[in-house]
């Protein structure tokens, strides 16, 4: 292992920074022990039985940060407490980093599908196979015990840190905006750093600097008062099965481009620089496809697979239902059908005019032979952090530190509504830095965490905030140069 | 009540027929109490639990037959017997009568919704409400009634008449056509004749002649070979739901007129007497879109609503299904999603080329960027009777005297395969004739017959076969005036 810029302490024994690293490295196998204590908790959020269980999950968070000298406090909300920490200000200035992360899971599913039971985590491999381990209590626990190590040789953090541990990441983040709103003075900060992400591949450590937003659509078409016989009526009314097909049908082109009106108008192009690094990325297209059982890449004309996925958005049916949906056949018009549509959108495009702008287009292609009701059931931006900022460099070159690696940047497509929302309230970027598998069964049974990841997140995340108090001194063009 | 024809007897008593009519004129009360007892049978044909009463049902009707007279006998099939009689040959020659029918009854359905019980008919306000009221115990029970009226008056049946009796209608007749093959000498015959159909309206008694036909499909689009999360894979491959909907948006244009080639080739051309038939016919559009709680009529452009629930083909889909269908967002691009669409044809259409011509449609519309699968869960041809035939004629006749009123002839969007499936192994052409409203709530609760029309059928059917023998004789131009 590579380490940068540790500098000798005056009177010739270890750095601060050393000795944080041996204190880590000799204390691999009680961090494994702890891993495990914290994922016996089933802290399943969407449990209504498991309240208990999340509200142990919480103060043992709360409990590791209060011995490792940060002040920390369980913030209730109606449902899963937030757990809010500040290691106070630290000698110098330099910026305030905020942790988050979430203790809370997914429920565990089919137990039979799993290799172990979920909360009675197995190493494997290499492995650790827990539900939670990846997602995100391991990738959590990193940063926690990083905090601690810097406690535990007796130095001060070099930046002030705080935390914001919440309970329902798994169910939505429903009560973290308010806690959030309440206490933003509290946890008002420069950066915000997040393990819950994954790297490129087994090899490659990765930051996510750009998330999608979600705009998310139930249409139903509603013709006949009941399901009429279709030999009867045949020829006579309006068929929502068909209309719905027509308006569905009437959103994207024949080039898989959207055709709401508008709905390109705001999207950022993609930079040069952005192009150049996504196209030096690795990408076998053939072992993608037959990972995703799928004959062949669709999307839309004039973008490679990577800019799609990224950066352009995307319209997609996620289920359709009406009429009869049992075996064999029956003969009716059905009274209503119903569609789930949801678009991926990108900076710069507005959730409320995007919206706005779909529900008109479907108006306009449902005509006026049937009545039409359209949900609205998410609605959140896309996120992008500047790569170039000195926090983006200093998130990079702590994760060369911790795995000997240099991170590749790159986006994703999924969306994550708190990262909009911590823009708006606190005014901070977040810096995803993950640490599991892109493959780690997250959501699914024998989800895991390779253990050598786990330690080297803690390496990282002893190393960020220096890295961070050390950056901000350095001037702002010299910091580019990780960002490939 | 006018009767038609009726000629006195050479000795200034009365004739045959009025001994017959007023034999049933006298037993109206016997009767009913005959159809309770009929429908007090719960021959629920779909219920594997209801074996024993299926074929208590049809023992009843072969005794009934067999003490009127006929030779009649129960043939068994995998499932539910078929009731076969025969009068044996009549003293003149003239031609042979087969009246169809069918003892089984549809499920009773949510008992909540029934004023009174399915099983245990009651007479409110002139109407029996019963299972099977009306489809098809009472309208099937007049044909048997009225042969064995003939037989109490001592009189010989003046043509030759056959029965088949099945118990298998409501569960699409799976084994009547290997029946009607093996015994297709025992039930040759000149005419069909079988009330399961309705009236116009509550005054006006209605010969069917002509059912569409049905090709079912049901398609299925197939992706990916797992649900996929949309925001990490949209933009990268195809989408089931999408290109469902493209497909079924496909098969129509804006004119409602099916886009699949060759689709309207052999379709027969409404002729000028059954555009005026039709347009003769009273029609309230507003109350037609009332009761059926549609804004609007909607169809293929250039034919009235008439012309195309009887005359045109449709398309209509059915149902649809895939990916995610519960409440809230799932953010899935679906493995598959499906649709059942079918296609009511009309004479001369072709099921096996209308079937093949949709295959192949569907396949072009969906590229090769998913795998898709059809299924054919229906293909039965459309039919139609010659209204100027001595049968049509001497049906009308016979509903005339009947009903004191002469019937319109109308055609149905509906499909009974049955009916082809005669013409074929039997050569023979089938008169419809309906004696229930066309809201007597067929296959839902309350199901009634108006006891009214269920007398003034069996005067109907005690007319038919005379009427049949007369007409017989006389010169074919004569025929055609009632046919209006």
């Amino acid at each position: 292992m590579r380490l940068l810029g540790i500098k000798t302490s005056r009177n010739g024994g270890p750095t601060v920074i050393e000795q944080v690293e041996q204190y880590v490295a000799a204390h691999r196998e009680e961090y494994l022990a702890r891993l495990m204590e914290f994922l016996r908790i089933p802290s399943v959020s969407t449990d209504p039985e498991g309240v208990r269980d999340t509200h142990r999950a919480a103060e043992w968070v709360r409990d590791l940060l209060g011995a490792a000298g940060l002040e920390a406090e369980l913030v209730e909300t109606p449902k899963h407490p937030v757990v809010i920490a500040d290691s106070g200000p630290p000698a110098g200035d330099g910026p305030t980093l905020l942790l988050y992360g979430h203790y809370d899971v997914q429920p565990a599913g089919e137990l039979d599908l799993w290799s172990s039971p979920p909360f009675e985590p197995e190493v494997r491999d290499g492995r650790i196979y827990a539900r939670g381990s990846a997602d995100d209590k391991g990738q959590l626990l990193t940063h926690l015990l990083a905090l601690e190590a810097w406690r535990k040789v007796g130095a001060d953090l070099p930046v002030r840190v705080k935390c914001l541990i919440e309970g329902e990441e798994e169910i939505g983040s429903v009560n973290l905006e308010p806690v959030v709103r309440e206490h933003r003075q509290r946890l008002a900060c420069d950066y915000i750093a997040l393990s819950d992400t994954a790297k490129l591949d087994d090899d490659t450590p990765a930051i996510t600097y750009g998330t999608k937003g979600l705009v998310y659509k139930e249409i139903r078409v509603y013709g006949p008062s009941a399901d009429l016989h279709s030999g009867s009526f045949g020829g006579s009314v309006s068929n929502p099965g068909n209309v719905l097909a027509d308006i569905v049908a009437s959103l994207k082109d024949g080039d898989q481009r959207v055709t709401i009106p508008g709905f390109y108008d705001a999207v950022r192009s993609i930079s040069p620089a952005e192009r150049e690094q996504m196209a030096a990325l690795p990408f076998d297209e053939r072992a993608y496809l037959k990972s995703l059982g799928s004959p062949s890449l669709v999307g839309e004309a004039g973008f490679s697979v990577q800019q799609r996925r990224w950066c352009r958005p995307t319209l997609d049916v996620n289920g359709l239902f009406g009429g009869y949906m049992g075996a064999g056949a029956a003969t009716i018009i059905p009274a209503w059908a119903g569609a789930k549509v949801s678009m991926r959108i990108v900076p710069d495009q507005d959730p409320k005019s995007i919206s706005q702008a779909f529900d008109e287009a479907v108006r306009r292609a449902a005509g006026s032979d049937v009545r039409v009701e359209i949900d609205t059931l998410a609605a959140a931006g896309a996120y992008m952090c500047p790569i170039d900022s000195p926090g983006a460099q200093a998130a990079a070159r702590a994760i060369e530190a911790g795995f000997g690696k240099a991170p590749v940047f790159v986006r994703e497509g999924g969306t994550l509504p708190i990262l909009p929302m911590f823009k708006e309230i606190l005014g901070a970027d977040s810096l995803m830095m993950g640490f599991a598998l892109p493959n780690c069964n997250l959501h699914s049974p024998d989800e895991f965490l390779v253990l050598e990841d786990f330690h080297a997140g803690i390496r990282t995340a002893v190393h960020l905030p220096r890295m961070l108090a050390e950056l901000q001194t350095e001037p702002k063009s010299a910091v580019g140069d990780t960002a490939r």
